[in-house]
């Protein structure tokens, strides 16, 4: 059993590199023309995408799959649209290959550049949201990789749908389907072998849950770009302007708190005249309190005790945690403690304070009197985004489609030896 | 036992950890001055340096270690003297961390720019060669960046001779010593408990052996930067100029074959009208040669038969794989197929082939009309050399102070909210 699911992954994945040595060699043309050419193709095959998801859906409610995990299944008209447009998008975007940086004359005469080159073969691991099937392949194809794509089982009609009319259009500019590679055998014992293939496969990103990530950190030999969890922080300053606080934090917490960007713990400085006024605001918009025994004193009876669980906690939903601190180092070791490196703010009117906050809080992205919200690869303008990445490595916050290159050494010389 | 080591390392690791803070605040000025004392004081110590490194070479002769290695070993008045003038050079080079890049202005009103910043911990895992530890530890103070040491057990008592006067540097501008770490356990059991701590090291690098690198990516949950072995190719195209082949190929294999970036297979156009001249070169520099039939009939008698080991092998010594090909395409294909994504060249007159080698070998250096020998930090002008990563994540290639950085996003906003 293992040694036959290694021979069917050591050939789809042996495949999908044969296939990233023609891709990385088409032109921004031909990638565009290729992008254009899925999003015309699922449009025009919509009633088959659609009975394929049907039959996804139908097992789910046999299942009994929760409402929020069977809408984030469904495709309908509308969510082929938006699928197919977002591929037009990312044909728009600029080119992420060919550019050489640093092109300089070296004292031994050789001049030395780097080439922005693809990575090769990129693979993704994914739970069931189809949309990841188009956007994975458009990101890949547009930057000059192939990839290898695994999804949740809950999703595999779907999947291979869309699969089948992405390679469709592949084959209309003459690329091998392998460009685009789904694993489409569900068995979950697959993915630690998956895991073992970086003679093929030069990255890995998994998109998930938690246990997803941890098992794709543990099991892999392939280097892996993490999408970790967002426990986010506002840090509102002595000096911050009340109006303001409420604003940001506001939204950080209530505009969409489902997502890794949207706040989860809340530090006031304990000078801060307006705490009562900021924390009546949140609860005014719904928000569940869990606060420390001097931020429940603030508004009695309206913060429940936090336990040392919520400090850590990604709640996703509208409850948020609150600290009373001392000032900005104590907010930072807080930080430091708890946080997850995604995304930290402050609200302050203090230069030094502002810049201070900047240099020390090591997170992927950390803000001055913004939303946390903000932290997001279409408001940070690099288009579309491959994921927030919280490791340090290569990619670091959100990570577009330069994300999914490489530089290499070019070198031109016309005789030199070294001495 | 695995719960001691756990507790230990945990407890290395997480005042490391700790110790970073305080390192990625030091100015530049600071970092300088930490690395001219450590100079200083290594050259004031030698005495002591070198009865430790006694003890360690006093323990490889009983042990009958090889004079090679024993050679690797040892330290005297010189090799202080390098190292010491290696720490001072580094504390010469420009600061790698602060600049902010890519600042601009967004649709929103934000600005968003991204900073220079250390990657926190770095750990490295070495065999026995001393010189690694001050190395390392001087690229990691400049950059900003706590260090985990782990080496050989065969020089531990030069590493923990070198690590201390290094920590007297550090105490001398207040740092804490944790800051550079040292494993002073040798058991070789505490490698895959050291490789979990990803809880307080940011990346690891192995610097050893193949098996040594392969234990590691195996084993870590840390992201590992890999500088793997070199099985680099010189493909001499039909319009090179004769003597210019000559001299890149000597160049390439026999300067010093024992490094990484030595020529381990020459690839010869089968219309190249020079080859037996070439070959002949070879030859009378002593190279011995493995070919296929076809360059073994150019100079019968003089090549060995090559099996398909010799493809893949990374000799490091005067012996040369040798094949005659059809051209580019094959070249290529060879290079795909056998090669370790290191160095290659192409030696050639034709505008075409140069740029269509360059553009198509997925290596983390190419080059054209030039030896592979020039594949190094100092020769590319980064200064000093990490190693040279055969990667395509966050370093590729030869790695200087800068693979020790990462970027993060850095938000000005005066009160923006997302909608």
């Amino acid at each position: 059993m293992e040694m036959d699911q290694n021979q069917y992954l050591e050939r789809l994945c042996g495949a999908a590199k044969e296939a990233s040595r023609p891709v990385a060699r088409l032109s921004i043309n031909e990638r565009n023309a290729a992008l254009r050419s899925m999003a015309r193709r699922l449009r025009a095959e919509e009633k088959f995408i659609l009975a394929e998801n049907a039959r996804d859906i139908g097992e789910a409610e046999r299942s009994g799959q929760t409402k929020a995990f069977i809408d984030r299944l469904v495709l309908n008209h509308d969510r082929i649209e938006a699928i197919a447009r977002s591929i037009e998008e990312i044909a728009l975007l600029e080119d992420p290959i060919g550019k050489i940086e640093n092109m300089r004359t070296m004292p031994s005469g050789i001049r030395v550049g780097q080439m922005r080159v693809p990575l090769g073969v990129v693979c993704v691991i994914f739970e069931s949201r189809p949309n990841v099937t188009t956007d994975i392949a458009a990101l890949c194809v547009k930057s000059g990789n192939a990839c290898v794509l695994r999804g949740g089982k809950e999703s595999i009609h779907s999947n291979m749908a869309l699969h089948r009319v992405i390679t469709e259009a592949l084959d209309e500019i003459g690329l091998p389907g392998a460009a685009v590679t789904l694993i489409d055998r569900t068995d979950r014992e697959l993915v630690p072998v998956l895991l073992k293939m970086n003679r093929h496969i030069d990255i890995v990103i998994p998109r998930g849950g938690e246990s997803l990530i941890q098992a794709v950190v543990r099991d892999s030999t392939i280097p892996v770009i993490k999408h970790d969890k967002g426990v986010c922080h506002t840090y509102v300053d002595k000096s911050a302007d009340a109006k303001m606080a409420v604003d940001i934090c506001i939204n950080a917490k209530v505009q969409r708190p489902g997502v890794c960007n949207a706040m989860e713990t809340l530090l006031v400085h304990r000078e801060y005249p307006h705490t009562r006024k900021l924390l009546e605001a949140l609860v005014e918009k719904g928000v569940e309190l869990r606060g420390c025994p001097e931020s429940a004193a603030v508004l009695p009876g309206k913060v429940k005790a936090a336990t040392e669980d919520d400090w850590f906690a990604e709640y996703l939903d509208l409850v948020l945690a609150v600290r009373i601190v001392g000032g900005m180092d104590e907010a930072i070791v807080h930080i430091e403690r708890y946080g997850s490196g995604h995304s930290e703010a402050i609200v302050t009117n203090d230069y030094v304070a502002a810049e201070s906050f900047l240099s020390r809080v090591d997170s992927a992205a950390v803000f001055v009197n913004a939303s946390t919200r903000f932290h997001d690869g279409g408001e940070f303008g690099l288009g579309a985004e491959v994921g927030i990445s919280t490791q340090k490595l290569h990619a670091r916050g959100t990570m577009g489609i330069g994300g999914l290159t490489c530089l290499k050494y070019v070198v031109y010389g016309n005789g030199q030896v070294r001495s």
